[in-house]
């Protein structure tokens, strides 16, 4: 194989490589063979979720190739509604697993393809996939690392001059999000009910959301667990990483400026959250690290790292206004932006000693760049409600509207090939009545 | 059996009942067999997780019953390493199996008790046992619902003048908790590390709490889920709860003061919580029923429910100071005062559609009397330093030093019998150094 790479490992990232599965060679594909993201899924010859690897248009069954002998993991580690227990059985493992399943996929290789019967029964086509939530999340938790999106916060809403908290540039903020509202990619999300204080009111009233947002984020999903008092050390974070997904962490604006102070978003945030199906690792990653911005003051000695620990993923947001075919591109931004790193997060949660645990998943918190057209909410694109969106269709949005359809996309872009996270969406249901 | 319940399965509750386990039926025993919690434990002949129904001073190991046939479920159910799966079959059926065990355990029934070979094996004493995380958590949710405790924690951060925030009394705050760091009483807490801002200085250190803090709290385990979408109505809300445990949500107040704004506290909190190895049934509890504090303004229409929904459960604050063998009360408060009921923290907690799951362990909040020797922290008490306590050793106190072990203590008082809680204790570790 190619030689001339720091770890055996870095063979699966050779931009020169092509799959014999054709689609994954398109240049547009978000699943070439330097991608080979995981997930979870089910068709409607067997209904049971299993473990897949995603390539160009088509799903590879893992349990099916484990089962003819071409793994050497048993086949009841792919036979799982989660990713959980093949994520359990260590970096070491699933790297293996990454690096044979390119070899089998590689146009130089007949091993698979030769087998007329195998691929018949391997390879499943995503358009009849069902996705189902890749891991069990056994806790989520949500930063807030972008400096853009804090400062358009805190100016909104607090004090324009000072509108990033003293604390912001010491601590990669973050709270402790809702676990069981996560949901996959095309679940669709009803319109939250909750207590609104509307201006002039004297007492809230109990209704239906009117300022219901997005929030443009990635995640990452803990590849290994770390014990209760054990603080990981910023400089090895990466290690516990396994991979990351898209993440629309929607809001109810109204909800969370009655419900937030003192103890944070609440209810504003905990009617869903929508993730990605495909669990894109951060071994795929690797040839899209970056530097990230000059942290300064510089950050405290337990969150000290060398070297570049961003990642270079385009972003962006997709509006399907409710009764249009077309969506349409609001927001275009980049996960390199972000200030705080995610081994600085992982280094920052751990460092009282709070365990982390296999399937944990940890957002970045919303991604905005420095102008309107690279925001990641609606709040902030709209200065709160104040400058509607004018739409190509002709609608205008402040906020989202029942019926509308979010999509968020990302890719890192390669030399000829992309390695991107598909689709993370959602459509808006409307409220239910309230009693 | 004893007529005149409004439901069959109250007849457990009967204050006249006796059980042949002698040690029982001490006025002082917290298990009597009007209790029947369950656990999970383990002990040095049987090193498996486990679950069990504590009496007196004994465990009773269900799976040997249920082996016996002195039980209809299946052993299975019983030999594992958390409480989950015999709470998801259902309320009908840990009723039904709480009235069998009671059965069983009256001192006028000889089934179990005639046979000396099956007390042998399924009678363990709790003084030779190991107990266990009787749940797997889920989700963990902490609320706020002292009236008594936010207005001190007001007065003293915010404004005296205003010291309750204006959501407070609309709305039954509350926010995330990190699930990870739920430890069972008796597991020892190493004081955090973190991020300390000190008042003069222009940055913050990084360096082990102190100021570090109890919280007397209970908590409910939730015992139906519900689904995404679904708001639990408040009238019904208590069909959802299992039951419940004491709860010390350990705070380290200089982390949480420098961290918390504006998404609420972090890792101040994360670092581990300690609950009680026994989950006190509501069914247990029905006798203790009380009304709650009058609520005013009355609370909007989702948040409403006729008749008592508090409950009389005498607490107190144990502390055994580092280097002392008798341990000092320094706290006596009770659980009825809570402003919000369990009732409205879920039917709250569900409005906007968050779903909750079988194990989820829902924290009440702080419990605070109105004076001094009745507040549920030290920041209370001791007015965030300012006021040391005297304690009869010689020793005072403003926060916790390492060695100092707090023990939380809870009960029902019936006519000649408590239905009690046990203890939920831990020791503090000195922080670990830093890098």
């Amino acid at each position: 194989m190619t030689a001339g790479y720091a770890n055996d490992w870095e063979v699966t990232n050779d931009a020169k490589l092509r799959s014999w599965v054709e689609s994954a060679n398109a240049s547009d594909s978000d699943f070439p063979i330097q991608n080979l993201p995981f997930g979870v899924f089910s068709d409607s010859v067997n209904a049971s979720p299993r473990v897949g690897v995603a390539i160009g248009d088509v799903i590879v069954d893992l349990g099916v190739l484990a089962r003819e002998g071409l793994l050497v993991q048993d086949a009841d580690l792919f036979a799982r509604s989660s990713l959980n227990a093949l994520i359990e059985t260590g970096r070491t493992q699933w790297r293996a697993l990454r690096v044979r399943l390119s070899s089998l996929l590689d146009a130089r290789n007949t091993e698979l393809r030769a087998n007329a019967d195998v691929c018949q029964r391997a390879l499943v086509g995503q358009a009849d996939a069902c996705m189902h939530r890749p891991v069990d999340i056994p806790g989520y938790t949500d930063f807030y690392s972008s400096r853009e999106h804090a400062t358009n916060v805190g100016a909104m809403f607090r004090d324009p001059k000072n509108a990033l908290l003293p604390n912001w540039l010491e601590i990669p903020i973050g709270y402790n999000g809702r676990a069981s509202s996560v949901v996959v990619s095309g679940t669709p999300v009803t319109r939250p009910n909750g207590q609104i204080k509307l201006p002039d009111a004297e007492r809230p009233i109990f209704g239906a959301c009117r300022k219901l947002d997005l929030e443009l984020e990635m995640g990452f999903i803990v590849g290994a667990s770390s014990a209760l008092g054990e603080a990981i050390a910023c400089e090895r974070a990466e290690d516990h990483i396994f991979g990351m997904v898209l993440l629309n962490d929607w809001s109810a604006r109204d909800i969370q400026q009655w419900e937030y102070v003192p103890l944070g978003p609440f209810n504003s945030k905990a009617f869903a959250t929508t993730i990605s199906p495909w669990i894109v690792t951060l071994d795929a990653l690797e040839p899209f690290r970056c530097q990230q911005p000059e942290q300064s003051p510089q950050p405290l000695p337990y969150l000290r790292h060398a070297g570049p620990h961003a990642f270079d993923v385009a972003l962006e947001v997709d509006l399907r206004a409710a009764g249009e075919q077309q969506a349409q591109t609001i927001s275009r931004t980049n996960f390199r932006l972000m200030y705080w790193t995610m081994a600085q997060q992982l280094a920052h949660h751990t460092s009282g000693g709070c365990n982390v645990r296999v399937g944990d998943l940890m957002g970045s918190g919303t991604i905005s760049g420095e102008t309107s057209d690279a925001c990641g909410s609606l709040l902030e694109s709209t200065w709160n409600g104040q400058r509607p969106l004018h739409l190509a269709c002709g609608q205008e949005r402040t906020f989202i509207e029942d019926g509308d359809e979010l999509i968020l996309r990302g890719w890192c872009q390669g030399d000829g090939y992309r390695v991107g996270f598909g689709a993370c969406a959602g459509q808006v249901l409307p409220a239910k009545e309230t009693a």
